[in-house]
């Protein structure tokens, strides 16, 4: 069961978007799982992806096609990650890419391929290439909600979010659909992560967009503290509404910056709140740090440690294993200077127990299903914030359990 | 329960250590959880402590005072850490120092206090002090396997171990203690460690030894990745052996290193046989990485993956959860160079599915209580070592409940 609410705003259409989505009996029967996404001619599109060294096959591919050539269609699979899978792999997805090319006409490099699933085994992609005529066939703009649903895995939950903003009389559409809910502590990407924006944005100016936006939300996640090998975070502008916004200095960049960051963060969020096994969503917020840098060690650390996150599950205010996960962090820091809360309580002032904190009170704010950590360093100014899940017999269940 | 066999040796008495073991309540009834060891003059005394920026109080003590004396008391309590404490805590660390300095007689800076337990809740300085005298009467040399004991706190087992080596007519006892089962990722250090040999040794010379032989033991086993507060490793060595040994060219020094280690490494691994659920002993060795830091850093990564420690625990040869956590372990390296076997089973070569690997055989490796992953990284010539557990239910069910 996911943490909180997790009911999807309507997904809007975004002009120059079609998707196909079929079933292409990958790895299981009865359920849909080959995507395409159609891109219209014109669009540009910018991409992040993991730095797990085993990158997958596909992420390769996507790699270098997006550096060449300006990508007509997203072709996504579940049930096979196509990652370990070594010379065949890369053989495998661009088969898949090539029979694409050649029933749309276009340019293997134009094709970028996505797999999700387990790893180490051989990519079915004579299945795939099956699938492709009937995707094609039903390539619609109103797939968005049936895509989330076709690229889940381990997930509950279908991911996705959906922005309208006004701007000088234009209106502008920011749509987005992610998968994923073990294996996540994307590293520069998410699990995978596909947005939209119908706005006119130039390629280099997409592709920062696209990398600060990341930072504050997929790159700000995590479940298990473990990296895929196939994380991608795409984001496409199609370019329909006319308007070129070519810089940060463009009256409406703000604004469709906001857009795409919080459509961004919604899904990041939602894969947290779908987190394996998960029972409560935290925030750990940390401040008062030297650099950012400092202060997301410090979070991440918190947020990685199972023994902060088997506290979290079992309602347990054992701040305590706050403080030392901090501490582990590797960041040096005077342990005199700290305090911590969570929510409104606070527990720990100047490194000891806070006056008036009684265990009460923690166990009070340690059975809310959503909870906000906060570390107040008192070293500095800069300040950073992460996401992440409690750890449950249900986690471990789940990760025994998958592949049999 | 533990994995494999725990069952202890003799651990044979040291001359010049006697130890005092009583009950004071410190948390539970009906335990002894209060250890003295006492060092006869003229011994020589190491200590490496815990990289934790919160560090315990006691351990901001054992820092100073090995610095300044000699220490001829070592006291120990189970059942609160006293960390996260601030002031307070250092206070009543000092008062338990001040209790035993003045009813032996000796400076406070000789006596050198450990914490453990519950982290953020008061030492109970009074009840310590209460219970020295019991512990000074029964001082002997006889009680190493009550000393295992009585530190323990969520270990099932105790950890020991003891070699004797005769050279060159004498004969040099090595024998030693620790415990820990969760937190465990020491970081320069070991939860506790307590370590004492017989024979004669320079000052320096046994800090050298204590922080090499901690490098391949306590700092190479991980059970959840979480760093205490409180972990110390302590070497004494009494001097009762007559023969200075003052450098490595000492024609003693090799064997009596070797002891050193292998004792070390004897408790150290207890510490991950008896690992918080632990169902399976897991070696991870990396060789041909570029240097031994870039190969401890990705046997660190598979260890801590809680992806491939459930996988283990289900006895499921997923072994592409194995290339992902080696892949995200931040070191380049070529995965087409890299090969990767379970035990005597090659699964993975030039980065994908190894010629003849079957299922079936990747099963039947991933049965076996103790099993070795190998990686060969093919990028260079360094290797190391790394043991861990795997994570079960039981790991999350022991972390919910401890403290309730």
């Amino acid at each position: 069961m996911p943490v909180g609410n997790v009911n999807l705003v309507k997904l809007n259409a975004v002009k120059g978007i079609k998707i196909g989505i079929t079933e292409a009996h990958v790895r299981y029967p009865n359920r849909k799982d080959l995507t395409v996404f159609e891109i219209i001619d014109g669009a540009t599109t910018a991409v992040v992806t993991t730095q797990n060294q085993f990158y997958a096959a596909p992420v390769q591919l996507v790699r270098e096609f997006v550096k060449t050539n300006s990508p007509r269609f997203l072709i996504i699979n579940t049930g096979n990650a196509n990652a370990g899978t070594g010379k065949d792999g890369l053989e495998r997805a661009k088969a898949t890419c090539q029979a694409l090319a050649e029933k749309t006409g276009v340019n293997i490099s134009q094709i970028l391929p996505y797999s999700t699933g387990v790893i180490g085994e051989a990519l079915p992609s004579d299945k795939i290439i099956a699938g492709l005529d009937d995707a094609l066939a039903n390539l619609t703009d109103d797939n968005w909600l049936n895509a989330a649903r076709s690229i889940m895995t381990t997930d509950t939950t279908p991911k996705g979010h959906s922005k309208v903003v006004e701007i000088d009389g234009i209106t502008y559409t920011v749509t987005g659909i992610s998968k994923g809910a073990g294996m996540i502590r994307p590293n520069m990407a998410t699990m995978l992560g596909f947005v939209a924006t119908d706005a006119k944005i130039d390629k280099s100016l997409l592709q920062d967009i696209l990398v600060k936006s990341v930072n504050k939300s997929f790159n700000r996640i995590t479940v298990d503290g473990d990296t895929s090998t196939n994380d991608c975070c795409t984001l496409v502008a199609t370019g329909q509404t006319g308007e070129l916004i070519d810089s940060e200095n463009h009256p409406h960049f703000a604004k469709i910056y906001e857009a795409i960051e919080s459509v961004m963060l919604k899904i990041a969020q939602l894969i947290v709140r779908d987190g394996e096994g998960a029972t409560k969503f935290i925030t750990v917020k940390v401040s008062g740090g030297k650099t950012t840098d400092d202060c997301a060690k410090i979070a991440y650390s918190v947020a990685h440690s199972p023994l902060v996150k088997t506290a979290f599950f079992a309602s347990d205010p054992n701040w305590g294993r706050i403080l030392a996960a901090a501490g582990y962090a590797g960041i040096d820091f005077e342990q005199s200077k700290v305090s911590v809360s969570l929510d409104e309580i606070k527990i720990c002032e100047r490194g000891g127990l806070a006056d008036g904190y009684t265990e009460e009170l923690g166990q009070m704010v340690m059975k809310r299903p959503e909870i906000t950590i906060a570390i107040e360093l008192g070293q500095g100014q800069a300040s950073d914030t992460v996401y992440t899940c409690d750890l449950s017999y249900e986690y471990v269940k789940i990760n025994a359990d998958y592949r049999s």
